[in-house]
């Protein structure tokens, strides 16, 4: 980390939680490494006067670093995006929604429904119903805790040898997609059958492996429980061997997870398994 | 659900996962409730013939439905952004980047990077790693499984009565923001003793109470165990009032998380424990 890069103020504003303008606006500035972002989050900005209060802040953070701050805007309101833009002579205010907006519409042949943010009712509704008892799924069937009858609620299921990224995937793959999932341990005992556990036979389908490289399972697995036959590099190489050989031989689709964020593996699972979702 | 929405395809096209793309575009897409979406991921467009495959999949689905589909791009290549923009007359193509890139590259007095995608060598950057350890660490310390020791390293403590929302939020907030988090539940003997738990005295300003209304509370119980004495509206009432009435005592900040997302209750959060993060 390079301590010289300048640092300039972000402001993420929101009528709502803001959470997708900050996921947006990092991907955005992902592309100016050279800078270093302090970032401020200012949510649930639902009426003017809240509005008002935040261009005084950002009116405050300018005078003070004697820099414009960068105001990533997802406000709906049209009243409040006004006021906030009050504010632009000292800030750079970018406006997520806007833009978009107008295209849609003619696309579409409607008007917005101009509703304060997203998330409002979203607890009660099935999508995020969904999401949540994915995640308890995920929580339930963690560590290969499943029954039959559990198996054919997954979505996925997930095979590899312990630690190799198979929980965070599975808690991703819940709260992103709403998709549940179990994960199988492949243990000694299925790599001396060199076969799959029989009850995973009619999952087929389902199944995707992930496996990882003995250097990186060593160090991960030393953490757990160090000095360790279980986390001895010598282990680790056999069992990765043997979990490769096992899912090439069943013919299981899999990824090395070794260089992968959950964002990448999770997005190659939701291609391959092709779970498709309406919305 | 209003089955007679007219339904238009969706495409997010990505040269990485497309996951910022796609949630950036349902959040846009919230705003026309009268038209139901059907959507196509196409992660990992990282080069022409990709981007070439995808505009033909593009006219394709244009041809089938007779409609003209809506494209979100984040592709950042100007060559594959300029394949896939041949499909332009066929579909509605939406581009994330490009309107946003150049203020800020004024504003920055820089050139973006370009790079390609947001997620490559995310998996080894210091921000994902320490994703990954709260996630590890919010399974560790679901459910009380916390010692002093172990409390210190919490950046919050979550408390409240069992099944009031703290895992998925605790999950939510490490997966999201890095946040380790620790779930900490009220139970009868603290409301005998109408005191918080000695060990969380010296940690007071990392405690955030969740509740929740004894209704929904029952609802969720019975899921996991019918008939209980636990999962009874008498005792859950019982318990929601004890909880609420500690909370007020020991002066913690709280929240009803009945109607709330985990989104909203974790910007709750993140604004209320003042949890700053640089990037």
């Amino acid at each position: 980390m390079n301590n010289h890069r300048p640092i300039r103020t972000v402001f993420f504003v929101s009528d709502s939680t803001g959470i997708t303008a900050e996921t947006f606006g990092h991907s955005l500035l992902a592309q100016f490494p050279d800078t270093r972002f302090q970032q401020t989050r200012v949510p649930f900005v639902d009426d003017v006067p809240k509005a008002q209060d935040c261009a005084q802040q950002i009116q405050k953070v300018a005078r003070e670093t004697g820099q414009r701050p960068i105001v990533f805007s997802s406000l709906v309101n049209p009243e409040s995006v006004a006021t906030l833009r009050e504010a632009h002579d000292s800030a750079l205010f970018i406006d997520l929604f806007e833009r978009f907006i107008e295209p849609l519409e003619n696309e579409l042949g409607q008007r917005s429904a101009h509703t304060i943010g997203r998330f409002h009712g979203v607890a009660e509704s099935g999508d995020y119903k969904k999401r949540i008892e994915a995640i308890n799924f995920a929580m339930t069937h963690d560590d290969g805790v499943s029954s039959a009858s559990d198996l054919v609620k997954a979505d996925v299921i997930l095979v590899g040898v312990s630690r190799s990224g198979k929980t965070p995937t599975s808690l991703y793959l819940a709260m992103q997609f709403g998709v549940k999932s179990a994960n199988y341990p492949l243990i000694p005992e299925d790599f001396e059958r060199n076969k799959l556990p029989g009850e995973l036979h009619e999952f087929r389908n389902k199944l995707f492996g992930l496996t990882i490289s003995p250097d990186r399972l060593s160090l991960i697995r030393q953490e757990r429980r160090p000095n360790s036959h279980y986390a001895s590099l010598d282990n680790c190489r056999y069992e990765i061997d043997a979990a490769q050989k096992l899912m090439r031989r069943e013919n299981i689709r899999w990824l090395d997870s070794t260089t992968k964020s959950i964002e990448e593996i999770s997005a190659t699972i939701m291609q391959t398994v092709r779970i498709e979702t309406e919305f």
